[in-house]
């Protein structure tokens, strides 16, 4: 029984904040920290790494498309190979900061309209498996079972890792509920705690319909975006320890190789 | 008689290209590589650094103000610890696209406003040092003879490569003329051609008054952004190979530290 | 027989250049001035605005996505909302400089993606007519025959001009050969201006089968990027000089209103 | 006894938020609105006109240096040229928004490092005055007393208005106490509430050493970017309504000129 807990981290710019970093990094255990193109300047980067690696928080790259005005939410058409490089500069800025923390980029999952990109674009998911293989071809990456992007990445031998939403509905299928329908998400802490519980203790998760989907994830995803968002996250984490889960990154800060065996046999959630 | 010729590349931006960086990579041997923030997007540094790998030319990293409307050729005054978080990161992101191509970051020469600054500015100048010594201590460093950006990072123990100008007159001191003076800078290739021999294998310049001005440079810098300018830098690297002068980068770019000394005695070009 | 010349200027940005606005602008009647999300700065929006004020050549808003690194030319999916104000934004600004120049606003283009994608994407189509109708509700628009975008901003009322490609093959049914195919750009200047003639002079085009197709717009588009396009551009405008085919704005510089009744029963280009 | 009360609003970008701009419209007569170059964004420019118009306060162009990483608090030395383009920009840009949400654009008041710069910065203050002077030469300025600002856009014939900081610490020569001084800003609203009754009713205001200096100002700046920060500006706009002090806009929201004689014969504050 072990899971880790990852949340976005670092996604101030300038004179502008968002979320409670501290909060947040005294629950997770990997961090995405932004890295500069969709949120994030040097100066949060610098922070958020160091704080990351003063709690033994893994440092993961969010990398994203070059969209402050649009904080990497809106998709757009970026030809793979600029995408590719596009995403190789995130990694080699976030690298240096993480190091000069003293700690190491430990995994890459990309933000936003990105990341929904690559659950079924193709040749974006491979333009960022590319760049992640002139980074570190022995680099994790985390995603959304069933994706393009973890199964391109698993093809081209990187060490994949799954995830799923802490606050989010499924389907009896074991995919996201579309956010545009009724109860997608949920808002209840307690709830969203106990189905953290059971996601991470039994591998199961009770669907929209009731339904009882197994699920296989080594991570969790918890937002920290709003006071609510904290609370729930210090919520999950307080049950997840109380039932005895061990909640521990994926991904050695310190720099060792990912521990859980996550590149195996990873097919989608609902296997 | 050796010396290194030096020249800033990759500034083009998306759509827009600037000068003729393959005729230039023919004839530099180290390459002032622009890094996102004042010019040079990740699709330019990637080419650029697989061109200058490709010819055995030495990757330099250009590192400017955050100003692509300015070309970071305005002086912006950031405060010393976003200084060194900014150059941090274009220094992170470079090293990624020079290894990727095989090569590695070889030294660090800031542009436009922020080499003109940190001549005299103190406190940008030691958030640049301070930079380096987070990116590699061991990092050379390409300046002004005389400027506060060398003494410090020669006090920091970095080493310390000192640069002249092919097309710019000097004063009786050894420093520049100002541009805004008569005569400040030199058109006629052949006549540039000449001094540069004379810098390279007599280690003197005639200043705009006729003094014969001892000079101790282990860089020439030429410039590369019109077709003038690249018919100029033509003209110097025959005219030095005619010479019997060897024209090599200063600092390795197969990953050697740098090998002729530059971190000695190093003073101000007029000793 | 009067026809309009229009074409892409003022897409430089800060240091870097594009195009020979000087010669262009001897040779269009309307020039799509770039707002400063795509390219243009407001130094080159002052220049060009008063460049063309000089030369009696009408201003016209080339609107774009906020995408200075991919120039434009890459699909974002903005929101409507979004999109109207980011292109109000530009009109507004772009106003200012063209009533500095003593112009004005004469008439909108979208630049680039953005152009491609109101063909079809009704969401940013009508978020585009939205900005116009805020900006100015007798603003003629200019565009693909065809398009979404003419349909939706005539359904509200404004003031439609189809424009045809000087340098594109054409398909039977009067659309433009995809750039992909072999053949859908034409690069002898000769056949081009012989091809500019006929559409103006006698309303009709030769599609890539021989079929001779019925045209109908008011305005042609040349393009300026290079020294070849503008050779092009110079062709056209004395091929059409030659055949007493009158080369003027359809929206008259100095305010009127515009002239040739664009508005009126535009259908699509092949009627 | 007639004052205006200013303030910055509008001051979020994309998905970043900053202040509580309901409250403070409430409060302030004049609201200074980022262009966009320092902060805001084209949706943001939008609600904050159209809140501001629904309030019947006065929309203010808050213009600045293009830089968002630093919220244009970070001195650019931008040439004169180009730093008058960059505010008839942000004029034009503005004046869409204020007229689409039916205001209009009723004065100027750079932000930070240019409001800061232009106090002494001769070429740089003759710059936004040719910006202004190109946009409406009617527009009135608000500024810092004794500024070359304010002087040289009296000298051009713009209306000139004063300003005077709620919260902060004067000179017995009735100028502000930097900041790097002890008690240069004052945090306790009820303190603050009482000067500037005192400033508004009597023309007068206590300095740091307990002389009483004669201070003439047609408008008081209030933050807003703090929840202390509103508390403060709610004490002082309750002071002066209670004290029987007109608190109105200088320049009528609707379209009428400064009605206070502001381009009178005015003088530094200490007169």
């Amino acid at each position: 029984m072990r899971i880790d807990l990852n949340s976005d981290l670092g996604e101030g710019f300038g004179r502008w904040e968002l979320g409670d970093d501290e909060a947040l990094l005294d629950v997770v255990t990997s961090a995405n920290v932004a890295c500069g193109f969709h949120a994030g300047d040097p100066g949060v980067m610098r922070r958020t790494c160091e704080a990351a690696a003063a709690r033994g928080v893994s440092v993961g790259a969010h990398t994203g498309y070059r969209d402050l005005a649009g904080f990497g939410r809106r998709f757009v058409d970026v030809p793979p190979g600029e995408l590719t490089d596009d995403v190789l500069y995130q990694l080699g800025a976030l690298r240096q900061f993480a190091e000069t923390a003293g700690t190491r980029v430990g995994y890459i999952k990309p933000h936003g309209a990105l990341y929904n990109a690559i659950v079924h674009h193709e040749d974006q998911a491979r333009a960022v498996v590319r760049a992640v293989l002139d980074f570190d071809p022995e680099l994790p990456v985390l995603g959304l079972p069933g994706s393009a992007w973890l199964r391109l990445a698993d093809e081209a031998g990187l060490p994949v890792v799954h995830e799923v939403f802490a606050d989010r509905a499924y389907t009896p299928e074991g995919t996201l509920v579309s956010r545009r329908s009724p109860g997608a998400v949920l808002h209840d802490p307690a709830e969203v705690a106990e189905r953290c519980v059971r996601m991470a203790a039994e591998g199961e998760i009770v669907a929209l319909d009731g339904t009882v989907v197994p699920v296989r994830a080594e991570s969790i995803c918890v937002h920290g975006d709003s006071p609510g968002a904290v609370r729930m996250a210090v919520a999950v984490r307080a049950a997840l320890d109380e039932a005895g889960v061990t909640v521990a990154p994926f991904a050695e800060p310190g720099g060792a190789a990912p521990g859980n065996g996550a590149s195996g046999a990873s097919g989608p959630v609902a296997g």
